[in-house]
């Protein structure tokens, strides 16, 4: 694909995914999706879903991957969240069948019904989800370098997955901040991998989580009062922890169906871009791991107050882009 | 609904539908969907759905509207093509139902069965259909005047249809130069009204349809080799007619799905956005009535190239933003 191709099929998709649709009161504040979208999208200089799928062509053909995903505590949202496994889900697949790569799967203990699930019916079980342990910084750190000790990655992607914060504290998108054993420190495996020039991609919607710190300051002018953390953390509520790549969308999930898209245009395998019966499957998977729709805590096939039509429609759309620029039939 | 919330649901709307998917070699050059659209929005300086939606309340309520579409011309689009017809029969029911707008539909001979069509399946028979004669200027400008004179509407609105360049000449996107007896000079209405104060709307995706003459220079510095004519006009493809608001959109379908949708949100009422099936149907319709996809030349149920699912997809996420914006549910 020329980069002229790969330029154009990034900005259609990063536009879609980027179009806010949100339930009043429910997550990020209204009008904030397209503005946190273009500052990371001038900090990348980049589409941001075909210079994700670039990265990880370059970083995982034939290599270990790591997809680390899983927001939301208690009280609200126990087991998880709609958001992220889906997507994180969809983007091991796509990297598996498309380049070969050998993706595994890390949440924490709260999180892993909602992502075994998914797994169970995206894929023949192949694979593996790892627990990142809960703890203290310096125990999350050990098992962070363990997990990179032992996998070697090509690269390490966190869809939706909660970040630090200065104090290393973690909140929700709404500035709830939550308790810290209520969170897996598992955002300590992106200054890890980075250290070690491990490739590193954040998928996220709200700023609260991995990928956003590379572009902290920016983000928190965009919310009302500086993205203050409800309990008065000093530097509010946006994480510090950086990605090379982070993509901004307007749901999590998105994000992660749009970098999907990219790769199986690049590599002409459509179908690798989840139908909408499966992305729904997907939801589904979520619900009966105890998992909820994080913006209205309601154990609902929705996601982000988005009803399931809202998902098929845009896995559609994704489908349409990624054949017309590659060249392949519409399916 | 407050400026504010009316500001962004225009956005967000205006974005939906300015997504490019468009089939390589098709209609529009690749990436020009986005430029067109930030010409008309700049000229504008407001969301273009919004702006479009709020012209309509403010000039039809209780009043007679005119909405003229119809476009492609032979050898390819003898009897007209897909796109046009479900948009302008869409806004003319929405504008019936909501605003208690009479509307009545304009379109050339060529046209007219498939604008019939769509009017058969969408309406209970009670929206009428006019035909604007073919002629040289003289003979189609007392025309224009003559319909004005009759209907007295409260505002005219064109969605995908052909207006001349400089020279008096029609082309399509591509830049073919239609054969003068092949066009009816139904964009006289749109200088006509603009004369008598009345206020105008244009709808389209290319900019050779009525509405780009506002910003014509902008647009044609888009195009390569500045939009040229292919027989050589001097003036090239793009239209000199103006009107007071001109929605651009990635297909003119889209953009008067998207007033709509602005329109059912602003007076809270979702049901004025077509459902898939309602979508799926007008298209269908136009086929019946011998037009074709504009895009691929084919006879089929698809639009600008894209099939019927994309379309789905559209007014899905139409509705959902819609609903959000106005605080209804979901549907």
């Amino acid at each position: 694909m020329l980069d002229a191709d790969l330029e154009r099929l990034g900005d259609q998709i990063d536009r879609l995914v980027t179009v806010e649709m949100r339930p009043a009161h429910g997550s990020v504040p209204a009008g904030l999706v397209v503005p946190l979208y273009q500052v990371c999208r001038a900090a990348n200089g980049r589409p941001l879903s075909t210079a994700a799928a670039e990265a990880l062509v370059n970083s995982v053909t034939d290599r270990p991957l790591l997809i680390v995903t899983g927001a939301g505590a208690p009280p609200a949202l126990p087991a998880g969240e709609t958001d992220g496994p889906p997507g994180a889900v969809t983007l091991a697949l796509a990297a598996q069948r498309g380049l070969r790569a050998r993706p595994q799967l890390i949440t924490e203990e709260a999180h892993a019904p909602a992502v075994r699930e998914c797994l169970k019916i995206a894929t023949d079980g192949d694979i593996p989800l790892q627990i990142f342990p809960y703890g203290d910084p310096a125990t999350a750190g050990l098992a962070a370098e363990r997990i990179l000790d032992r996998h070697t990655p090509g690269a390490v992607v966190f869809v939706e997955r909660d970040g630090a914060n200065a104090e290393g504290r973690y909140h929700g998108v709404r500035g709830n901040c939550r308790a810290p054993l209520d969170v897996a420190r598992a955002d300590l495996l992106a200054a890890a991998a980075r250290r070690r020039g491990i490739t590193t991609i954040g998928i996220g919607d709200g700023g609260n989580e991995v990928g956003f710190g590379g572009v902290r300051e920016q983000v928190r002018t965009l919310f009302p009062r500086r993205a203050d953390c409800t309990e008065g953390c000093p530097s509010g509520r946006i994480t510090t922890v950086e990605t090379d790549v982070c993509v901004s969308a307007g749901v999590s999930n998105w994000g992660a169906y749009g970098v999907t898209a990219a790769l199986a245009a690049m590599i002409k395998d459509l179908d690798l871009i989840p139908a909408p019966a499966q992305e729904h499957a997907l939801v589904e998977a979520c619900l009966r791991g105890g998992a909820r729709d994080g913006a209205t805590d309601d154990h609902a096939i929705s996601v982000d107050g988005i009803p399931s039509e809202g998902h098929s429609a845009i896995v559609t759309l994704l489908r349409t882009i990624a054949a017309f620029t590659s060249g392949q039939p519409v399916k």
